[in-house]
């Protein structure tokens, strides 16, 4: 079934079921990839920039000789959506995930003719893939769970880069996917016993009218994260960060998990012990409504829309394994 | 410029250049992807079993829903040689590079209308790409660095599942082409301050008649490091695990590396102290012989005739970015 | 109910309702205590010098200022064996438990009399209370689970002192309690990552016709624990101490716990992936079977003896709360 | 003899050397019991609330299924108090001792004929008990030592939760009490490095005019520690969390710890040398000041009156083994 | 060669070639030897009182027995700089270096007719010899590195006294000394993975308008480094401490190092990867010349003077070994 | 008062007292020197072939530019002692400090004419000021203390070189000043909690037949402690490197400490807990008594008569600070 959607890879437009990576490339031999993955609100792309300066980051300190500019990889994302458009319903939202590598190892030239270059690949797919098993969680609330599994400290592996080594990330979500229980996402420690964050989202507590999150040492310091800094701000609470123990989310009154796809939900239970109400809190609410009202976008209707639409899609769609909200 | 070369992905052959893997699979998205490499010995697998025993090892531990048993992967690699055989020079070895990842993620099973299952992937591609570089460390030996980047410890991440999240190596090898001077090599420490391995290679050293190497916990256990142990036993030689500090090695008599393509280098130096006599020592060259006496190969002299070809081959093979040995 | 069993406390009997501690204790203010708790085989105690001298260990370290020889001590066990035997069923074992405090803390004399003296405790009771429920693990084996708490280093509190501060233990139970499944029983990680031991019992593997369990740093060094060396010997199986990961256990042909009131049970699977066989081995089976012969007790059989009658007796026995095995 | 004084022991009064604990309870296995320690000024209950809703946290996060509700418990306490007071003298105050656990151990239901439930303990004594000796501290201050035990860190066993798996004071006490010279307390270091807490207090420092206290990592955070807060913002004086190591205990200019029964005792020395003057700070006597005007008692002098009476009741109660200000 | 200039030895004035030390004090035996090293501006020594304190409490600490106070020591330097001023040219600056050490170890009381005592020294040299090679790192500025060596935590030695126990610099200094490039410095991490100091200068990062250090934690907190917070305060630009991660150096606008003789050096690269524009930056420069303006001395001027000078000098001084800027 | 004894410093002699390092000395600035320690039996240097070379292996590994061969420098040991025999009384021994450090740092060239070299020190004085105040050793035992100050590991700074940089060897001394008692000496814990050494002696225990001592890694590794392994192979006794824990030394039957000066002092309790008998044990006795054998000195009766002899010398001889046995 060809979707008519296409991704730009390395400057050529191809169908998606066709867009992939040489074994011998650099990503798959070492996990050693940057990667961003953004929304539109209303087909407009959030925080774009943002996203892509994160990436250069990357880019910077893995020494990818890549030869595209910022502005030059913006435009290819903006064209890439324009190209597919055409292909998405009218609720849909353009979700970018946007890769670069340092391409084929050289030893393996020549399988390439010797040409040797970056990857870069810019996939556009809708939303509701990614967060409409989410639906129900505005509702029940996440139970974050920590597992044995601990989150690499930066000294050892940098997570502030958004890099593709996290087989971590998958063996704490298989440690998850064995608890009892609904609604299990992985929350996980650092080595000193920090919260960090979840397998691929950013964690917030509120506490005595305060809006506090991890520190940003061994986390990916997400780019939702710092547009709850700007909608505190907007809203007159006070927002900062700090070390955060278990200990403090279980004295916390709300708390609540952020990441581009769904852009806040809450978390209302941690370990199985209830969190403040145990349900969502009046500041995670205000924040999400806030938010929503920014960018012109109901986001929780609106994720609850693609939770019945997706539902009957996912009927027929076997997964051959899933830890989690996939 | 079509090689003729074919690789085994998911049951199907395809050429060498068309061998990629899904930008949605989960070996791209997590590193979440394990692997083997092999060699022949005139055209003979070598320890083909146990490098799949590795394998299925790290499927179980990862939860990698695989269909195929280990007797089938096996009966796929030999034919995946076989059907190779035709393009490979006379003198080539056959290397082949065995994938297994869990597959597309369940969230992008519109991709693949549904079809989601492992990704298994066998290349095969001659042995000389690899080696033929180091073929002058035989006479001038590695000089082992030991970088700032330390190993991930099992603890965090289990570096004995021979796993594709191993963007630290990348961090290591940028690090040390930093170094001055020639044929440096990086050797990672863990964080307690013991030698593990390189970034692909054990190490060992030989002091007062006794073969030494670091204990099998922060390391990959490699095949040709536990086939050492079966040189050694066949010497004569002690040979035994142990935890090994720097100190250790500027005191030791020998040291070398030990991997599946070259199978033992001399390492003379740590980062530029001269380890011992500061050339291949004795011990390394009756373990090398007796080694290229078990295969039937001068490991030795092969290399060096790779290493005269491919500096031909390489001449406008021009890299894009190379830390090392590549 | 009375049921006529009587506990030594500091030279006096007092029957088991009334076996009581005050509040003001150094037990209870600090979980001050060191303790032992035996078992008998065909009414005769087994290695109750050894625990005695572990005691003793724990009191020198912990300066309790006992007046007790451990010879006194040692008759006072037997003495209350004695006094109770004739409260205990026919097929009944005697398990004592032996309790040795600082006493009643010097600010709350005035609650004594001035009467300052350690706290010396033996309660007996039916062996079957503590292994009736373990009857069905023979069979069905143990799923050992790594939880998020980790075993305290000795740096920090010497576990090889078997003392009462072990609050940890029931934040491990709890939280593998929190797990899928049957048959879970904790099994500690240290901070380096090594396996230490459950929560009441030593941990062992079977690899390569070698029998392997942690080395003796962070765990307590279990009487029964020692007796395996014992018995491996008289069996001529190589039995030594190493550092294990989890790693180890995935490879090992079979697994089992010690503990002195079972034995030994087979740990069929570590956090659910299968061990060997997933089955009791064939050095577990003869370790158990030597054990029995050598002290007269088919101990399987009497366990599962035990498992029937107490299940009728449980059966109006509700726990307010209950983890494991209680 | 009979003091009249009475103990609640889950619903029933008890004679205060009556009050004991089975040794079948989780309290005694394990050390699994949260516990508060409150007393009075002018015999009125001091935050009592926020000792029991500290007491509560515990609770939850241990899962101790108590039936009692937080006012129920107030109440109790309240009663237990009153119930007392005819055997208190007229400038005693009434300490309170609150424990909860877990119960008996459902294993050892036949001993309670299956009633198994949470043991709740509320014994009130005189304050002067704990006080007394501490007498001479407002004059000589105290000299803290850092033993050689550290601290243990949350992420091992929570320190916020007010626990019974204290051995480790112990063990810190027992090696201070061999050092040389006179009011010697412990002042225990996290394995980082940083200070936390003494063996039952809370430690500050004063330095340019700030109020200074270790964040409330690896620590219990005091009613006391809390009160300061409240008391220098009274004063206008700063009062913040940090870090803290011994280098800027020896840069300050004051230093004093705090614990509910004496308030608050000027720390002069640390490891024998002398803090800023190495007497009681401006600052120290403020907040001392400060606290015995909100309360309406001096609280140097009422301890002062109590370390005369003491002395003589003391001198025929000798005890078996104190380390410390017992 | 006799210079005329003349150090301060317990008292004595000896010509600077013959100021030495006993190789049986504690000094040389132990590294047991606090020190300071100061400058002048315009002949005026700078924050003089601030250093000897720094010193005093380094005396007090290591219990080294001084009899004099630190008035006197004070007026010594003072002393000493008059003394030496007629040997020193016209543009000259003095730099002190005062060494207090425990003195001869009591055991070698034999070799000093019993007579032992502290050991307090006060050289006096000229600026240039520490500075003149420094020049053109205004106009290059510093490539940081970040060797394997890692700072030795606080908690293990106190790196806030500043002491002769300093052979982990050198160790870093010769790491240092084999990478590619120039104007190389090494930028010590702990343990923790956070940026400490060089071995010998203090860092700081500029980042959205704001000054930021390292905590004064595993560092020795300088008085130039204080200067800094002086300084930015008469700016109006905020500065603050915090934990510092190499990511955060990639991140920033501008760095650059500060010690008492080069006062500010520009830092524009950290492990060869650009920093901000890759230039001195505009924050760095006002520092600088608010720096210089306070003092009345240009200091770069000043140092690009003293360079082209002892270029000269330097053309027949050959050092035996030198990692760095000696 | 002139001794007559001479030293060798960089090829000259010069008497005892004028033995002096310069204050610009890499040693100074940075206790950047390595050194031996050596004694003779009856006037004949013991192992002294082995000291040089652990010396040389120092110089190695710190890029000490040093001219002299290992030949050269044991040669001008000889000639040292040579020199100084004359002035040593008949049964007195030579004991040698041997110094070798860079030399003066490059930036102060001037002071030296620009001549730089490493600095080349050989003192020679009787054994018996170090050792007569241990006479009373072998009978009272010594008390072995752990201090709070832990050892510094061997990857921040590596004690296998013996260098000068012990500074946290006196903190460790000044902390066991403080404790009560006598016969105090330290015992470092690693921050693993493991034994490492004294401040200047190795450790061993006796168990079960076997002599015992910590593994060759944060420790210097002691030519005497070398040397024990010899001694209990010509005895028979087995004896091995292993991790020693504080409970290990407890449940010991022996203990010792060894230096090159004393060769085996009796450990008779730990932080005041007897071990074994509390006596100098029969293993340690049988050690010392062969080594005697060996050298042909009866090792503790010399050591008794020096401290008859110094008692006389040292009553005027008062030291200014003394922690421990100096």
């Amino acid at each position: 079934m060809k979707s008519g959607r296409l991704v730009y890879m390395n400057g050529v437009f191809v169908p998606e079921n066709e867009a992939k990576i040489s074994i011998f490339d650099s990503a798959l031999m070492f996990g050693d990839m940057v990667f961003e993955m953004t929304r539109s609100f209303n087909k407009k792309q959030f925080k774009l920039r943002e996203h892509l300066e994160r990436l250069y980051m990357g880019i910077k300190l893995l020494h990818i000789p890549i030869n595209m500019s910022i502005d030059e990889l913006e435009q290819a994302c903006l064209v890439t959506v324009e190209k597919n458009e055409p292909f998405f319903g009218e609720h849909d939202e353009h979700r970018l995930m946007i890769n670069v590598s340092r391409g084929p190892l050289g030893l393996y030239a020549p399988v390439f003719d010797g040409k040797l270059e970056p990857t870069v690949v810019i996939a556009d797919f809708p939303l509701k893939w990614t967060v409409s098993g989410m639906a129900p969680l505005f509702d029940t609330g996440i139970n974050a769970v920590i597992p044995s599994q601990r989150a690499i400290p930066a000294s050892l592996m940098e997570p502030k880069i958004k890099n593709r080594s996290r087989l971590f990330y998958q063996m704490a979500n298989i440690e998850v996917s064995q608890m009892k229980g609904e609604n299990n996402w992985a929350l996980l420690l650092d080595p000193d016993g920090f919260i960090t964050e979840g397998t691929g989202d950013n964690f917030f507590i509120v506490k005595n009218g305060e809006i506090l999150t991890p520190e940003g040492r061994n986390i990916l310091r997400g780019v939702s994260r710092a547009y709850i800094f700007d909608l505190a701000k907007e809203l007159g609470i006070p927002c900062r960060e700090c070390n955060i123990e278990p200990y403090d989310v279980y004295e916390a009154d709300e708390a609540f998990m952020t990441a581009t796809p769904f852009c806040l939900l809450p978390t209302v239970s941690l370990n199985g012990i209830k969190i403040g109400s145990g349900k969502m809190g009046d500041t995670s609410k205000a924040l999400l409504k806030k938010w929503s009202a920014n960018v012109g976008v109901d986001i929780e209707s609106q994720i609850k829309e693609y939770g019945k639409e997706v539902a009957i899609l996912n009927s027929d769609a076997p997964t051959p394994y899933q830890f989690k909200r996939k």
